[in-house]
């Protein structure tokens, strides 16, 4: 039998493109819950639940999984501190992929950009992070951006903390610290996602680029962490696990 | 008989640079002084004097220029708004090239993008500028980023100040406000500069750019500012009256 | 009253899209033709007749503008010098507006890389042109790089079969040849189209680049020129002269 | 005592830059040979040799070394496949590393071109390598490219032979076929090298781009393999080896 994939927030623009790459993917679509809907039902009649919609029902739908032994694909952003310790105690019963950004490619270079970091040595490589979005996004830089700067700071055996950030430079910044790591962003037109990770030294500079065209590829690896998710023991995985990226 | 150009700070690296150029100009080098020396001799042995020093001694030496009858060539950045007045003053009765970048493709892409923006509308093309310079730069947006927001503003019949500057964009930014220019810096390696100029749309985007490879460019371009200055009436010139650009 | 444009091939997809471009601009649909109509209906029911069937169709379209005293917007490809002249001649009693790409930006880019050219002596500055479109595609290099090279050729006072290319280098090429237009071709994915022209010199690059995401800039632009030419004399005109970037 | 370190063909430009970055790592210089000279003494007073001069010299080079029991770094390129086999079989008697490119960051993108490679199905993913070099140089695509392109093969379980290149588009090539990877060259200015991967979907692109600004990379990286060799075992070694990216 094939898998049961239930959605919530099925009526969005992000709902329809899952509904769709479920039924691409041979899955069944098991149903789907629309705001204010009791997910409880949707939970019951799934085998993983996909949920994309806020950070504030994390928990909730966390909490769902772990009682009820279904799996959880966890696509929401912007999770407080105790928002992801909910969901990482509920993951302690149930197999859950939380992410960023479920993009295949985006989750390639989140696990180069961590290896170039560790091969190049941070006191003659600069990294500089330059995104770009559609006019309408409100924050930055992205949190795609961060996962970049956080997997540089891994690779060179630190956090993004304690390396540093420079980001919105403006004004009279002073020279350029050595082992900070550099943001950017540009806003405009319709871009639906662009992320370059640079490393610049004096006598060469690589890069690594993602671009993104299409929302769909999310909804695509959503749908992709949900088959894996298939019969996996309680944890809490990353996309990198889903790769096999590790 | 050959121009004779005088070169104030002869001895530092841009100096050097200008002393060179002079001589593959086929000029003479009337002579050059150093911190702490009087000005006034050099421009007495000179046709035109360059002067890439500091923006305090602006208003003297265009003072100098003005007295004695001789062209100015410069290329001091910063400069007050008193300053530039001085040199504006100066400039009613000697001839002077004042410009922020003396690279001919630079100013050649400064020309361009005016037209750029006069062509393409600020409702559906957004105007963002990215640069990025070697780790010692202090300060951001560079000079010659502001040059190109200043090129866009008026070639969309505005200045930069009334258009708005979207600078270091970071944190909660809210959506993009149409009509503004972006700017974003990056600082690595040992980038001479490199400048790009992007209008986005959602159905295309158009960039311009320019990469310096080589400071020389800078003397290069100074050199035949002084060249034609040569006889010139006077004024306050920009190298893009210098190249026929207007 | 609203000006009544026609179009020709309008069940296929770029027909569509002129469809609903014209009704976004506030003109009327006039009609249009499928394959194997008759045009005369179409012409005499038209103020301005959009054509971008194919190459072989358009000296009859033209013949029927001239005779009827219509407007033409030709935008097939790959005419032969034969059908070139036809339309040519057709033009001495029609106005016909004739482009390789009709796309706002890219015939600004063409514009600029004119200019360009003019101020970048070829000496110094190798002009190289590299363009990317989808894995489709079954020719190289695209129209439009083509038409990038003749107005670089044209900068320069000459044209690119007397400057000549260098297309396609592969093996062993011999050094570049001073004067001549690099092309390169890349395929993939479903890019609809980038061009790069990028000017080398030692010291510095300048590049223009110009991306496509959507086809319906073009139906934009074709349905811009409709509306220029109207009430216009008549004469062979190119994008250029519908945007004023003569 | 340091390491002592022979350059065969000390007087040109690449045996300068040599000769600095032996001095600047702490090794000692050992001597070196200027065309004609016999290499037997230098070989006898090294402990690795560093020969980037020719390749019909390399077969003499690595039997040398194979004789006497000491390293060689080999940076020579377009050796032929007899060249290549004498100097495989002379790596059964003394520790050689052979590299297309020594340069640090050159070597990391073609270990991360392998993974990319290996990660993105060559269904979805048309890849492109795209390279650009100073107008003097005389073949294409430059032996770095084709390295990437050999990586690409090898990430996909196959050779760039069986894969196929389309390499050098021009005129009518048909549509892209599926599991080729293209290679374009640009050529101009004064570029030391620019090596950018594409891979191409769809819905995303991932790009891995490397600049050289400067030789002495090469030079840096051939020094950091002959330390790398001190006290090796005998073996044809890579500059993966080196870095330790296997």
């Amino acid at each position: 039998m094939s898998l049961r994939i239930g959605i919530t927030g099925i009526a969005g623009r992000m709902g329809q493109l899952l509904s769709e790459e479920v039924a691409a993917a041979g899955a069944t679509l098991a149903g789907g819950t629309a705001r204010g809907d009791d997910p409880r039902a949707l939970f019951q009649a799934s085998d993983v639940v996909i949920d994309f919609t806020n950070a504030h029902s994390a928990p909730a739908h966390a909490a769902l999984a772990a009682e009820l032994g279904k799996g959880l694909v966890l696509g929401s952003s912007g999770l407080s501190a105790a928002e992801e310790k909910a969901v990482a105690e509920a993951a302690q019963r149930a197999p859950i992929v939380y992410a960023a950004n479920f993009a295949t490619g985006v989750n390639l270079v989140l696990a180069l950009a961590e290896k170039l970091a560790a091969a190049l040595p941070a006191e003659q490589y600069d990294a500089e992070i330059v995104e770009m979005h559609h006019r309408q996004k409100v924050d930055a830089p992205s949190g795609t951006a961060i996962a970049m700067g956080r997997a540089v700071a891994k690779g060179r055996g630190t956090t993004l903390e304690e390396a540093g950030r420079e980001s919105g430079r403006d004004g009279h910044t002073g020279a350029r610290k050595t082992g900070t790591i550099g943001f950017a962003a540009l806003r405009g037109g319709q871009v639906v996602g662009e992320h370059t990770l640079l490393f610049a030294a004096g006598s060469e500079h690589i890069a690594l680029t993602h671009r993104s065209f299409d929302r769909r590829a999310y909804a695509t690896g959503a749908v992709r962490a949900a088959q894996w998710l298939s019969g996996r023991a309680p944890g809490l995985y990353s996309m990198s696990d889903v790769l096999g990226l590790g």
